[in-house]
């Protein structure tokens, strides 16, 4: 049960944004813009930065949901899966390994993220944009992880759920919109 | 050394906003309404809440910073300084003790936020809001902390130099603003 009243329709990350409208506004905002907007990354990319590290901080909430994400976009799920479970074999770019290194660095302990980590990264042909971005976005997924978890937030255990919750997030991104959740509790 | 090039003039997070504006004004926005929006807590009780945090994640840089934010507007340096290393003898209400225990395991593990540490701040008289922002502030600093020390920004040594920017923090907020940090190095 939430540690404070949250709409029962509304489970996980969505009934806390919901449930203070004007500190979710930048916080969507943000999330906007370092997962949907401009980037040498793709938004596959980004959401499997954002699955890691919920992954790491055992978010069960935000690992499902991006991970649906990561799925929806890249229109299967196998590179989700090895990503988070066996990360030297998965089918991502060599920049990619390093990247999705750092952030679960920066999940971990952020002081860990070394010099001789960041150079591979770059050697590998990661700007110093993506590493940027990675970290932030890292950073970003520590507030969500925490924030969810902080407020004891439902978790539905129904796979269909996040694949509903996907959709919304790979056809409407992140900002606010009228109905944004109307399709999340039809079977 | 930082990971990326960052205006050596702008040490800590105040290079990082500076490095990508579009990032930086939803985090400045979100601080602002969290650390300075109307609140039944005190600008100087929520500087607090970002201390122990940074304290908890070990950051150096936000630790003494948001220190010196709380002592600026406290008026004294015996709060924070108790907060941090003496926390059940601090001179702050129980309400604001178990407040800031809620701060310290969202850090920690957001998991561990139990409904009894709940139970026990809002028998304690805290609101749920109160408790949202906590959680949601807290949540914010990790963001900071792993921003500022996953890009290994500088850490200044000397003390005058948070001085001046809790002088900023204080007086000017946490919103963008024209030559906002046309005092950080003036000794």
């Amino acid at each position: 049960m939430p540690h404070i009243p949250l709409d029962p329709n509304l489970p996980g990350i969505t009934g806390l944004l919901n449930y203070r409208l004007d500190t979710a506004l930048p916080i969507r905002q943000l999330t906007q813009i370092l997962l949907r907007g401009e980037s040498t990354l793709t938004e596959g990319e980004r959401e499997l930065i954002a699955t890691v590290v919920s992954q790491g901080n055992q978010c069960n909430f935000c690992c499902n949901a991006h991970t649906a994400a990561a799925d929806a976009l890249l229109g299967e799920t196998t590179t989700a899966e090895m990503v988070k479970n066996d990360p030297e074999n998965a089918p991502v770019s060599q920049k990619m390994k390093y990247l999705l290194q750092i952030a679960r660095n920066v999940q971990a302990d952020a002081r860990t993220v070394s010099a001789e980590l960041v150079d591979k990264a770059k050697q590998a042909g990661a700007t110093d944009l993506e590493i940027h971005d990675t970290v932030l976005i890292a950073a970003l997924f520590c507030l969500y992880n925490k924030y969810v978890d902080g407020l004891a937030s439902v978790t539905p255990t129904e796979p269909a759920f996040y694949n509903r919750l996907a959709n919304i997030l790979k056809t409407s991104g992140y900002l606010p919109s009228e109905n944004r959740y109307a399709t999340l509790n039809n079977s």
